[in-house]
C-alpha cells in the first residue's frame, strides 16, 4: 500500500516527484532499423514487421469498417447508448472550444489578425491492449473533425486475424472515418511519418502507445512530424482533507492503478490518519479488482505524503505537476486559484476520474510525467495552428513605415529598410 | 538572380520545395559534451565555454540593466520613438489573443471548463548577429509577459568586454525585464534547460539561433524541456501578378536575401514576364545594400516559378508551406481563403514583409522548412497552457456514472467503473 512521508521537508520533494525515466535509448536500435525500411521499401516493410510483430500476414492494411448498422447489430444496446453520450459530451466540450478569429488595427491603416487554421492530415494512433481502447478514437477523432482536418489516417494493430474489434470500429464509425490502417507499433509510426503506397504520410501524430511507439513517436518528431505530447505512465494525485471520503478517493486511486505497474498514485492529505484510512480500503477494495496484480505493484510504488500547511500542499501538487488531480476539500475554491500545473483537474466527491476518462467531454490524452509544466492536454487547438495576416493600406505604410526604417537600420538590415523606403516613394498621399 | 522554372509538374515540385537540412548530428558530440558538463559542473562550466566561444572570461552572468532612463540617454529619440511604437502594436495584437475561459455544461450537473495558464518560468535567448537583435526580445518578452509567466530568463551573448548591447537592454528594459544573463550559443541553452546556481532552469525555451543553437534546443527538448519551434533558414514566397509592383517585390525578396546565404526566395507568377522584370529589378536594387554578398548567394539559390491556374498557385504555395507569405494580387480575397499552410501572410502592395518583422503587432518567430503545415508561430498561447476541470454533483453522477461503467467495463477497467459504483451506492437523491 501507499508509503507514508509525514511532513517531508523541500529537499526530499524532488524525490517524491521523480517519475520512471523511459529510457528510449535502449530501443533506438530497433526504432531506426523499422523507420529506415519503410522509408526504403514501403508497404513490403509493413507487411514484414507486422508479420514479426503482431503474427499476421496482412498484404493490404486498410481496413474498410463495416456500416453502422452491421456494426450496431452485434453490439449491446448500452454500449451503443453510453459511447453515443461519450461522443455527445466530448464534442459539446470541444466545439465550445472554438475561437473566432482575432482581427484588431495596430496603428490606423494596418490590419493584424489570426485565425486557427486546421492541420490538413493527422495521424491517430489506438495502440491494442488487454481490450479494445475504443475511447481514445473519440478523443483524439472528435476534436480533428471538428477543427476541419481533411484526412484522418487511423492505425491500429490487426488481432490474430487481420481484423480489428468491432468496439474499435464502431468508436471510428460513429466518429465519420471509413477505414483503419491494420497496423501497430513502430511501423504504424514510420508509415505515418514518410508515408508508403497504402498508407499516406501525416503532418502530426497523436495517440498513446507502449514504449515502442513512445520512442518511435520521438523519432518522427526528429523526423519533421510533430506529434501530441512526450508520453509517459499514467498518473493520479489526489488531495483529501476529510476522511468521510476515504472510500471515494482509495477507488479512484485503484481506478489509476489498474492502469498498469508503472502508474503512478499520489495521495496529499493533512494528516497521516487520512492516509491510514485510505490504505486500509485500498486492501479491501483492491480484491475485488481483476486486474488486482497490477494494481497491487502501482500502489506499492505509490506515496501517501502529508503535508498540514494549505500553500505547501499547493506548492507540491504544482510542483509534482500530476496528470490527473482530484481535489476533495471544502477549500476546493482556493485550491482551484491556486493550481498552476496540472493536467486535469476533478473537482469534489462526486468527480471521480473515469469521468474525464470517458465521457464527461473533456479530454483524456493528458501530460504525464511533469509535463504539465509546459504542456496542456489534447484539445482542439492540437489540431490546428494559428496563421497570421496583415494588410497595410498606403496611410497605415506612411504612419508605420520611418519607424520600420528606423529599427531595421539598427539592426543593420537595410534591404529591410529599402523594402519600406521603395513604396514611400511612390505614396502620394 | 532566380532560376525560373515554367509550369513546372507537380512531380517537380518537391524538389523546388526542398530547403535545406540543417545536419545536427554532426553538432551532436559537442552539444553532448556542453550539456553534460554543465549539468555537472554547472557556472563553473558556463564560465569555460563562455571564455573558450565568446572570448571573454565571466564568472557572474546575471547582468544587471541600467535604468531606463540612463539608457536613453545613450540612444537617439528616432530609435525610442520607433521601438515604443513597434512595443505597442506587439502588446496590442498579442492581448487581443486573450481566451476567456470555456465553460459549459456537458450533462446537467456535470461543469467542465478550460483555463489558459501561464509557463511560469520561460527562457528566452537573444543571439549576437553583426548588429544587436533587440526585435526578437519585444517579439518573446510581450507574450510572455502579457501570458502572466513569471519568470523570463533572458540570455543573450556577451560582447568582448562582458557587456550587452545597449538597444538590447533597452527592448529588455521596456518589456519590465531587470537582468540578462550574458551567456550564448549552447552553454546557454544547456543553462536554461539544468539550470545552475546563478542560472534559474526554465519549463520551456524561446529563441531563433544558429546551428549549434538549433541543435541545443533539439537536446534540450529531449532533456523534457519544451521549445518554441524546431528551427531553419527564413523564408519568402511572394505571389505577384501584376508587373506593376516588380519594383516592390524586389525589394521584398531582397530583405528576406539578406538575412543569410541559406535564406530561402521564392517568386511565383501567372508568367514569366513578371519574374524576368523582378529579376532585372533585383540586379539594379542589390547594388546599394551592405550585405549584397550574402543577398547574391541566396537569390542564386532561389527560384521563380510561373504556374498559370490559380488553384495550382494555391496548391503550390500550400505544398511549400512558407514562413512569409506575400500576396500582390486583384485575387487576394479568394487566395486568403484558399491558403491552408503559412506562417504569416502579408496582403496587398502596401504590406512589405518588413511591417511584421518589427513593429505592425504580429510576431516574427515563425515555422520555416515547412513546419507551417504543422506549427504556427509564436503568440500568446505559446506561454501558456490549458487545464481542463471539471465538477459534478449528485444528479450529475447518477445521470452519467451508468455509461461511464458501461465503457469501463467494455475496456476491461473494473477499477474505473468501481470509481463510479461507489459513489453512486451512497447518492440518495
Amino acid at each position: 500500500m501507499l508509503q507514508i512521508f509525514n511532513k517531508p521537508p523541500r529537499e526530499q520533494w524532488t524525490q517524491l516527484s521523480t517519475r520512471p525515466q523511459v529510457d528510449t535509448q535502449s530501443m533506438e536500435a530497433l526504432v531506426a532499423q523499422v523507420f529506415q525500411q519503410v522509408k526504403k521499401k514501403g508497404d513490403k516493410a509493413l507487411t514484414k514487421y507486422t508479420e514479426l510483430f503482431d503474427g499476421v500476414k496482412i498484404e493490404q492494411f486498410a481496413f474498410e469498417l463495416a456500416s453502422k448498422e452491421t456494426l450496431e447489430a452485434k453490439l449491446e444496446d448500452a454500449f451503443i447508448d453510453a459511447i453515443a453520450t461519450a461522443a455527445e459530451n466530448i464534442n459539446a466540450f470541444h466545439k465550445a472550444q472554438k475561437r473566432a478569429e482575432v482581427r484588431i488595427e495596430t496603428t490606423p491603416g494596418i490590419s493584424c489578425w489570426q485565425r486557427q487554421t486546421p492541420i490538413e492530415r493527422v495521424g491517430l494512433y489506438i495502440p491494442a491492449g488487454s481490450a479494445p481502447l475504443f475511447s481514445t478514437i473519440l478523443m483524439l477523432a472528435i476534436p480533428a473533425k471538428l477543427a476541419g482536418c481533411k484526412e484522418l489516417v487511423l492505425c491500429s494493430p490487426p488481432d490474430k486475424n487481420g481484423s480489428i474489434a468491432i468496439e474499435i470500429q464502431y468508436a471510428a464509425r460513429i466518429c465519420g472515418i471509413d477505414k483503419i490502417y491494420t497496423l501497430g507499433g513502430v511501423q504504424a509510426i514510420a508509415a505515418l511519418t514518410y508515408g508508403t503506397d497504402q498508407v499516406p504520410r501525416v503532418d502530426k501524430i497523436f495517440g498513446p502507445g507502449n514504449q515502442y511507439v513512445t520512442a518511435a513517436k520521438q523519432f518522427a518528431l526528429r523526423a519533421g512530424v510533430s506529434i501530441d505530447l512526450p508520453a509517459g505512465p499514467s498518473e493520479l494525485l489526489v488531495y483529501l482533507d476529510d476522511i468521510n471520503y476515504a472510500a471515494f478517493v482509495a477507488a479512484d486511486l485503484l481506478s489509476q492503478a489498474e492502469h498498469g505497474p508503472d502508474s503512478q498514485v499520489v495521495l496529499l492529505a493533512p494528516s497521516s490518519d487520512i492516509i491510514e484510512a485510505v490504505n486500509a480500503l485500498l486492501e479491501k477494495q483492491i480484491q475485488q479488482l481483476p486486474r488486482k496484480g497490477i494494481a497491487l505493484k502501482a500502489l506499492n510504488n505509490g506515496c501517501g505524503v502529508v503535508l498540514s500547511d494549505l500553500q505547501e500542499c499547493l506548492a507540491f501538487i504544482n510542483d509534482y505537476a500530476p496528470e490527473h488531480l482530484i481535489i476533495i476539500s471544502d477549500l476546493e475554491d482556493v485550491m482551484v486559484e491556486g493550481i498552476t500545473n496540472a493536467g486535469s483537474v476533478f473537482l469534489g466527491p462526486y468527480t471521480p476520474e473515469s469521468l474525464g476518462d470517458y465521457a464527461s467531454g473533456t479530454n483524456h490524452t493528458l501530460p504525464t510525467s511533469g509535463h504539465a509544466k509546459r504542456y496542456g492536454g489534447v484539445d482542439l487547438s492540437s489540431f490546428q495552428k494559428p496563421i497570421t495576416y496583415q494588410k497595410a493600406n498606403r496611410k497605415g505604410l506612411d504612419k508605420l513605415g520611418p519607424s520600420v526604417v528606423t529599427l531595421a537600420r539598427a539592426e543593420a538590415l537595410e534591404g529591410h529598410a529599402q523594402a519600406v523606403l521603395v513604396r514611400l516613394k511612390q505614396i502620394k498621399l
